[in-house]
């Protein structure tokens, strides 16, 4: 049985992780959580769930200790994206710090685990050349504190490649979405507010900032179906984006959504909500990853859209 | 007057930074140091002299805003390479926390200012090919969690430079050395044994570990010449190497300190001195830099060699 140790367990991906992994019987999942949820209760095993704060150097070595792992997903990070000094400085030093204690309890108590480093397609930040999906050796040029922290975590990971031999897959997932997602995300936030106006709970007016900008989406689903694929077929030491290869812009969001909503929805285009430091178009070329492991979306982006709008209907 | 802030102006670089730039009668020097020592006093005005600490965002803040620079050097770093948890953790935040806290607050308070960011030419770590020497465009595989830090630093500078146009120059010096580095580093550690040896405190012997390990040793005070160039003429957003593109091994070093000493010393390799993660060659390719600033080393590694051991000698 391996046994399959997931941080971040508890968050939007990490739920979506563990559902692909039950489909397997034989995976041991054991779910390393910030505070235990409700959520997480129903889908793990209680004895397998181990609450603490891998800030903690002490918390990361009994974790890795009592659960000896075969497969580690790392997931666990702070993702707030929002500029202020105190929270991007504890951004970065948080997820470092997590990695680190990670990587080092890897090294001294699983030192045969393949350990799966969950990076961004948001490292690559500012692309130079907007012409062609990104591959992964594309410059990094990373845009806020909280990619400059993926750069950090890869480089910590590879370190570890490097100077232990430890068995290490660097992925970097391009925007993906889905049921759970929390409003901080573009699709969930529209598709929030188009029901929203169904409901008659608000105007019938939708505020955004630049529709243009370009985004490569894959569903949640086909996200972890990727890290699974990646655990068992990527070659150790190695980087990979995964996505889609496809862009879209949000103006092309808000049609999916019109044409999957009876809200009859004027769009308003604030210059306010443009975030200067916006990466204007970022598609993945994932070819590497697909060659090698065979994977291909299932779902498309309309179903993915549709799922999320049933989501808020029955909330 | 142009008015010039050091961070990390105490330490063995940051002294002489100043001695260069005292070279320019015109520049006014500002010193942020973590404390006061009696060296920094006999160098700087005591009232251009500001201790406090650059992880702390305020006193960042209260530096830029009362120094208003027009040049930042900024050379403030934790260096420690050992590896523990907390030492790398530590090492790791605070380069970050520092870094984010002086381009935050030069974005506030001194945006026109050059911020030159010092990295280090350990971000390339193991390097792949080693037949020549690295330019800048060599992938970054750091061998620890120090390196790691420089690529955190460099990625925030980038970052700030790409987000909000900050002026800032990228440096990535090879090893350096001079009177006044720590015996931490490995000549200043050999030069300060045969010494001791000359006196007849130490034992004949010597014990090194791998002597083959090869390194680009510029001397200290070219170092800094070309750092004051580079606030001169290098390209805004841009990354510079700088090195001599020669590399001397550990065993040719050991032969220049028999040829300067009267000590007749016997060198011991002992395995156990090897460092597991150390990079087996690193030489810069510094065309980029020279090319644009005309910046060639004057010092040569014999003559560094000289000024160490008679420091030691007179001490």
């Amino acid at each position: 049985m391996p046994k399959v140790l997931i941080t971040g367990a508890g968050g939007f991906v990490g739920t979506h992780l563990i559902n692909e992994l039950k489909k397997s019987p034989e995976n041991e999942i054991y779910a390393s959580v910030y505070k235990a949820t409700s959520d997480i209760t129903t889908l793990v095993d209680q004895t397998h769930i181990i609450a603490g704060d891998l800030t903690d150097y002490a918390f990361a070595e009994s974790l890795v200790k009592s659960v000896q792992p075969d497969v580690i997903f790392h997931l666990a990070a702070l993702s707030v994206v929002h500029n202020s000094a105190s929270l991007a400085t504890s951004v970065m030093s948080s997820n470092a710090t997590i990695s680190y204690n990670m990587l080092e309890a890897t090294k001294l108590y699983a030192s045969r685990a393949r350990f799966i480093a969950i990076s961004s397609g948001n490292v690559y930040g500012a692309v130079e050349d907007t012409t062609r999906p990104v591959d992964e050796l594309t410059p990094l040029r990373p845009l806020n504190p909280y990619a400059v922290s993926k750069v950090t975590q890869e480089m910590l990971a590879l370190q570890y490649s490097l100077s232990y031999g430890l068995d290490v897959v660097i992925l970097r997932p391009f925007n993906h979405t889905g049921v759970g997602q929390t409003r901080d995300f573009v699709i969930p936030r529209l598709a929030h507010q188009f029901v929203q106006i169904e409901k008659k709970l608000l105007d019938p007016v939708i505020e955004v900032g630049n529709i243009e900008t370009i985004r490569d989406f894959t569903d949640v689903a086909d996200m972890v179906r990727g890290y699974v694929l990646a655990s068992q077929k990527c070659i150790s030491g190695e980087i990979y984006n995964i996505g889609t290869g496809v862009g879209h812009t949000i103006a092309e969001i808000i049609e999916i959504l019109k044409s999957l909503s009876s809200a009859k929805v004027e769009v308003k285009i604030l210059d306010k909500l443009v975030r200067a430091s916006d990466v204007p178009i970022l598609v993945a070329d994932a070819s590497k990853f697909m060659d090698l492991t065979g994977w291909k979306p299932q779902v498309s982006l309309q179903d993915t859209i549709s799922d999320i709008l049933e989501s808020y209907r029955l909330t």
